[in-house]
């Protein structure tokens, strides 16, 4: 060979993760979040991202148990959808992205919305119980909240990491402090500030979905 | 509305790049690089990566003529393959990933290398002209390199922005020094360090494929 370089995939992902928690400083997190932390560095290939990584104490459990009851997963984006490891999922759980749907650009015009908004209301009482990653578009956020606002079906947890320099921010912040009239909180996990994405959001869900580092 | 958000599709773009220019020095570039740059900053959330973008002169021509062409583009990821737009690829190109093929499992144990880079030598002689994205494996990085040097087919250009701390610096390295016996250089870019992905790959393909910003 040219060039020398490590071609054991195992052993990649094992000295990968020993970097994680050498460059990054995780020990902020419950121990149930750390992994997901670390995926989440993984995917962004930056140890700093971790300290835009915010989690309700209860998401992992929440996520976890949901998926091996056979939530699905609704994405916002097919990429996303596209990024979760199929063989991680517990009990080969549906992923849905509905931003294809026929119905969403005549939604999107009645509504005014963007069409990533327009196709989150179509996930329907399916909602209820479901893990939810938003990846790519505030906007999603945003009707999704509004939506738990006004009585919607209530998932089990959200993966809330739109990236963007308009309305992400903002999205992930209302996330963050979001509290049901009855008090209830969806359990959340989140990249707070501009950075977030499909690829962090779905490193998040595959280490929701499986304990194994690997 | 709870929340004061911007729902307007084609707006959210328009702002979003105005501040990608405002808040990352963009004038290193040449000014046919530059929307490049812009997209994949987009699709990071972070105007810090741009002073991680190095780019071959002729990249952005060389990638354009191909995809005019009618060139394919062959991706390591099926996330990276989900990410590109379809309709801003000006020839309807086909996009290959060939990392579920039936034979890759049995390549990869036969040379002891990972799945990713015996997918990479399933491209085959369609490479030649090709457009290649990869935005995961340093390993398929470097085995498409080395298979360069070996005499194979020559792409047009290379978006090689692999992620992770494994080799994955050290392949982009190798992208951007590359130069084959009889002199001649693939057109490339990159994004230097640990940082990559599918996200910022797809987002450089998709500003390669059309000079639209929305």
């Amino acid at each position: 060979r040219r060039y020398d370089y490590l071609t054991d995939g195992p052993e990649i992902y094992r000295r990968s993760f020993a970097m994680i928690r050498d460059l990054a400083d995780l020990s902020a997190f419950p121990v149930q979040t750390e992994p997901v932390v670390a995926r989440v560095v993984h995917a962004a290939g930056d140890p700093a991202v971790s300290e835009c990584v915010a989690a309700h104490d209860d998401v992992v459990r929440a996520a976890r148990d949901a998926l091996r009851a056979g939530a699905p997963i609704f994405t916002d984006s097919v990429m996303l959808a596209s990024g979760i490891t199929r063989t991680r999922l517990p009990a080969d759980n549906e992923v849905v992205c509905t931003l294809r749907d026929g119905r969403v650009p005549a939604l999107a015009g009645r509504w005014s919305t963007t069409r990533a908004a327009a196709a989150v209301s179509l996930w329907g009482d399916r909602l209820d119980g479901a893990v939810v990653a938003i990846g790519n578009a505030p906007t999603a956020l945003f009707h999704l909240l509004e939506w738990l606002y006004d009585g919607g079906p209530r998932p089990a947890a959200i993966v809330g990491m739109p990236v963007g320099f308009v309305g992400s921010a903002e999205s992930k912040v209302a996330l963050a402090e979001h509290r049901l009239a009855d008090g209830h909180v969806v359990p959340w996990i989140t990249v707070h500030g501009h950075r977030g994405g499909s690829a962090m959001a779905a490193a998040a869900v595959n280490a929701l979905a499986s304990t194994s580092e690997i």
